[in-house]
């Protein structure tokens, strides 16, 4: 792969603050999941208290920001983006809880905070999880479709990046390989199903909502692809490099468990670069747009240089 | 609650040879998830294993046959019914494999075979559990819905009744009522959670899928609550007078986990008469389909009186 590193000078982002667009959307997808979800008393108040823990622990929203950028960046409205931000972030999240179960990553850090089931206890767990998957569709159906994207398109959108081909895939190839030699190519098909597959659909749902062109989703799905992978690559890295501390779960976790990442196979060098030419490629796929995609690019400059 | 016995005789069953229609339906929705499912060897082929082999487990499909008998009752087709009760048996299977995960009920059989961690182990059970929950809204999204019930509609009523107001609300009562001394009253929101809130979806999205009249819907909705609840009231009773080897799974296990059930509540005899008189309740709903609903009543006096 080529280490052409990414001139990001040749993109218009100066004049967009990202931080004030991720904190206004932070807040918003925050109000709307608080407004979408039954409150923390709803009987069996146990399981509502789960599911808000992990939901508000903190997490970054990169998925719902992502999906309102791409709806901004084809023309649409926050309003019509943020029940399938929110659907995705469920998602997302329900993901995370299954996966620190100890049947799965066993770990008992996410965002600072202890993780649900050291909490709530393993079953309790189980039925967050589970909970906030099938809230997520619950959340979905808020929105009736658009002329191109009927609820249906929406609906298979979700479940397929979620189900057993993509995202469920992504895990149970990540469990399995655990304590294995494997290839660069293999653990490419393990992040392009774990960490792209959501991402892309939230970039893409984003797009859907704005009843974008099938050449402008083509675009989107393009960008939320690589810029996905990217932002695995990134954890991989992140995970060598900084503190528990800093990232708010267990640093060095991958190696412990003798995790494939990128590191560990193409060196932590190679890594950097390969995040680099993958957000060039997200970068480029957004020409379509000319210029009117600021929150998008922005949001990939963001990924690549974050450090937790 | 009134003991008096459920004349049967009154209705027309005799004419409806119910396992004739068991026999056809199971076939068809076998057949349907068989298509709708990816193949045992697609990649990871441990995912589509494990979801395949608690799914073609020899599950009764009484869901499923609930589903299209209701829509036979509403003039419709099986054609129509089938993604919808396809939907349904994918969600309940995932409920019995999480519900049979040691941190929950710790099963070892189900249906006379190992249970689906036993097998695969916990983690990927837990993920099987999940991509059969995400399945059947894929197999959901089939329907494009219908003039009174659109797609998102659909999407709803599924997502409402597994969700956790209702299915996974009924898993976290059970779970925390465990060893515990509950009413008769806190009982029985177990069970309209647990077992009701699905059987009663399948049989309203039947109705759904022939886009029936809310009149109609509405005494769908009523037949679905009380055999629904008659049907777990059964399994109470069936789990202390049965032997494992008849049930397929361990006899005995709520008395050994101390859980609450009729029988342990009010007794062997009024918990009889209680699923008597919820299936009396249940006939008297079938009134306004004039007859129509032969396969519905047949259904449930069959529910009623089995053994396993």
């Amino acid at each position: 792969m080529p280490a052409r590193p990414v001139n990001l000078k040749t993109t218009p982002i100066i004049s967009f603050d990202l931080q004030e667009f991720l904190g206004r959307q932070t807040e918003a997808v925050n109000r709307a999941l608080d407004r979408f979800l039954p409150t923390e008393g709803t009987r069996p108040a146990t399981i509502h208290k789960a599911m808000r823990y992990s939901l508000f622990a903190g997490g970054k929203r990169m998925r719902p920001a992502l999906c309102v950028a791409a709806a901004a960046a084809c023309g649409g409205s926050e309003r019509n983006a943020l029940p399938l931000a929110c659907a995705i972030e469920c998602i997302h999240t329900y993901s995370l809880v299954h996966d620190d179960l100890p049947a799965m990553d066993n770990d008992d850090y996410r965002r600072g905070k202890l993780t649900n089931h050291k909490v709530f206890g393993e079953g309790i767990a189980v039925l967050a999880g589970d909970a906030l998957l099938t809230q997520a569709f619950e959340i979905a159906a808020q929105c009736k479709g658009w002329p191109c994207y009927p609820h249906r398109r929406l609906t298979l959108e979700i479940a397929r990046a979620s189900g057993s081909l993509q995202l469920i895939a992504g895990q149970v190839a990540d469990l399995e390989a655990e304590g294995k030699q494997i290839s660069a190519k293999h653990l490419r098909y393990i992040h392009e199903r774990k960490t792209s597959a959501l991402l892309c659909c939230a970039v893409r749902l984003g797009g859907m909502s704005a009843n974008c062109s099938p050449g402008r989703l083509k675009a989107l799905t393009d960008f939320g692809y690589h810029v996905g992978l990217a932002f695995q690559v990134i954890d991989d890295i992140l995970d060598v490099t900084q503190t528990s501390e800093r990232l708010g779960k267990t640093a060095g976790k991958d190696t412990q468990a003798k995790k494939a990442t990128y590191p560990s196979i193409v060196g932590l060098d190679a890594s950097r670069r390969i995040a680099e030419e993958l957000t060039r490629k997200a970068f480029a796929a957004l020409k379509v747009f000319r210029g009117k995609a600021v929150a998008l690019e922005a949001l990939a400059e963001f990924l690549l240089k974050r450090d937790r």
